[in-house]
């Protein structure tokens, strides 16, 4: 059997997932792919850095130019993360008519563009990126092939399993937020610096790569509205239990009249609903096509093995079609920021919890705000105490525009600084 | 823009639906596939019959051989359906090199080792068939490409859209399988004769294909274990409630020491498990990789858009490689039905109802032959009336083999003619 080569940039995480595969799974990969895939050479910083992983040391190198000058490796796999040095590695490889499989979301969302022209213009070089969203979901080449015959009308999904997890656990054991994100840290969920999942940055990337295949338009990662879960407490999924909602931090894509609102933010969906029902550290992605309707795809969104899935199943799909002309490396126009929707243009439902003085009058005085902002009220909860004068109100309005919610609350905290709006969640009813 | 010719062979549910797609999405599609695809003539029975879509009646021909002889053509659709002429039709087609797009369950099941065969015999040929499974769902795909680096374990499925309608309405609204069969067939949900849907042979295809793809062992179909739904009762949906169950119609394959466990078969899962809350018309499939672990695919199973979908999808795939090697022509192996286990020897807890005569020392002489047969009960209801002397119990049983379950039925049987065993139902706990 013809041997393959191959090079890893990164033995981390998803580094020794990939390796431990091809390993173990060996004899599957020759069937499937016609080649024996041997790792020739591993690209470290540290070579002597304790890894998950039994590798022959020979194989390790601190140096790419040995990966880049060895002409008989055929892929480079990159799993190193973020922008640089990962992307100037991949660019040279391209230059060099090595294929690629990348897993780094933020570097396909920032860079995409740039690496698919770069691999145009050199031709017969394949770019595959499938473990970049969702881990071992095959949501990119469900998109750029299965579902090519449909107009996508929408994308949503659960795409960071960290602020999942963190939800989950709020929600079935009552956990406030950073005890959740305390146990999340402990079981290797969430990173020592958690800021990218838990502020929305890991989802807005992959939202960004899958909103660029779903609706061939592309925007800067900057330029989608974003908010994280930190703020969300206890009595917010408590109180949304009590209306029928769970909340969860979702990543949608729509398009409308050729213009798109893309946004990551927490939002409470109806406890049937598929969606409410993906738990803990997994992903899903819905997605609704006009001719296939709503389809879902539902699995684990990270971890080694999940995300090395990905990615030696692109391994093993570039080995397939190595002499073959690569057929998907046009799909992530420039930039476009002009097609997006002014977010506070975007229409739903608000749920608002407000911390008032509960003095007479106070009531009429919000409710007189809701009505100059041209806000409907769907329902009302206020639950007072009779200790410290204060009350906590609870509206959920009817549809209105972000941007009636935001002049709403100016107003009201212009009031008194004893107002205070103590969070705000958009009401997702996915019909 | 270069031209794509192909014909369709059949102008039913599927094909109407493929032509509105490829109509109404057209540009989308030439710029996804490369190509403008054109259907250049379409095979029907009958000239004359109401079509649910405008199609100009110069394309529409009787005759097979005006499109097998026509070179300009490139790739045949076939969406006729059953064994012949459909096999006939792709077999002579792919002798003329033409690439083939196919919906047909029975067929791919049944000869999907035969067209394969060929096409790798003629060579440069393409062989598509997502439809064939779970409609617009890219289950095939997913399994062919995504996940090749994983050793699948298990793949469980509601691959009949018809059935799973019928146990929902069952379910939701307390109906007799009859009516539900009934109101099924007038929403066009079941076929006048619906024998294939509720007996579960269609299901039998599908999961026949996907064991073929995801343990690349092939058996034939009428091999595998099969029972329908028309014995489950609104008592047993009212039963499986009141235990925290569901009743699907799952198509199961697993592998296990080189043994394949398939079968079709109604069983009880979790109210809690993902497959439980896939309602009404919609398919799903999980499948446990040992790398990427549990992943679950959820779309519409049938109709003619989502179908439709799934078939244009593979028009476009061929399209992008056309002048591509085929890279997955040697997926089905010859039946084997030698690594079939035998069903008697499957294991999993039951749910017996029986109604017997009420009179003193049945459930001692009832308890004693789960005895002899080495069947440990876990739980018991009796439900009594005062009226017919009769006396309805139902049994849960732990983990057991299906031939103790039939040794102990036999002999129960056996005991008086006025004992009767109403239903048996296995319980999958999918863990």
């Amino acid at each position: 059997m013809e041997k393959l080569k191959i090079a890893l940039l990164g033995l981390g995480n998803v580094g020794s997932g990939v390796y431990k595969i091809l390993t173990t799974n060996k004899k599957i990969i020759e069937k499937r792919s016609g080649y024996e895939i041997e790792v020739a050479k591993i690209l470290v910083r540290n070579k002597n850095k304790k890894r998950n992983v039994d590798v022959d040391s020979s194989l390790i190198t601190t140096n790419f130019e040995d990966i880049l000058n060895d002409d008989e490796i055929s892929i480079v796999v990159e799993l190193i993360g973020g922008e640089n040095p990962a992307k100037d590695y991949i660019l040279k490889s391209l230059e060099k008519k090595k294929h690629i499989v990348t897993a780094n979301k933020l570097l396909m969302a920032k860079c995409g563009t740039e690496i698919f022209k770069k691999a145009q213009e050199i031709g017969c070089v394949h770019v595959c990126y499938e473990a970049s969203v969702a881990g071992g979901i095959p949501i990119i080449q469900g998109i750029n092939e299965a579902l090519t015959g449909n107009k996508i009308q929408q994308v949503i999904g659960i795409l960071n399993g960290t602020t999942n997890y963190i939800l989950s656990e709020m929600d079935t054991k009552g956990m406030s937020f950073e005890a959740a994100l305390k146990d999340a840290k402990a079981k290797g969920y969430a990173e020592a610096d958690p800021t990218s999942d838990i502020e929305g940055f890991d989802a807005v990337y992959k939202l960004d790569i899958l909103t660029a295949l779903c609706f061939n338009k592309k925007v800067a990662d900057d330029k989608i509205f974003r908010e994280g879960i930190t703020k969300i407490s206890k009595c917010d999924i408590e109180l949304a239990k009590e209306f029928g909602y769970k909340i969860k931090l979702l990543a949608i894509g729509k398009i409308n009249d050729g213009k798109l609102e893309i946004s990551v933010h927490p939002a409470m969906i109806p406890t049937d609903h598929p969606l409410a029902n993906v738990n803990g550290s997994y992903n899903a992605i819905m997605i609704k096509g006009d001719a296939v309707g709503d389809l879902m795809f539902y699995g684990k969104g990270a971890g080694d093995l999940p995300t090395g899935s990905a990615v030696v199943g692109d391994i093993i799909s570039v080995a397939k079609n190595l002499n073959n002309k690569p057929n998907c490396l046009d799909l992530f126009d420039e930039n476009d920021d002009e097609i997006l929707k002014d977010f506070g243009d975007s229409v739903a439902e608000y749920y608002l919890r407000m911390n008032v003085l509960d003095t007479p009058g106070t009531l009429a005085e919000i409710t007189s705000l809701f009505a100059l902002n041209k806000i409907s009220i769907l329902s009302l909860i206020q639950r007072g105490n009779r200790t410290d004068g204060k009350t906590d109100i609870i509206f959920m309005t009817h549809k209105t525009k972000e941007k009636s919610i935001r002049s709403f609350v100016k107003a009201f905290e212009n009031l008194t600084d004893k107002f205070k709006v103590e969070n705000i969640i958009r009401i997702e009813n996915l019909d």
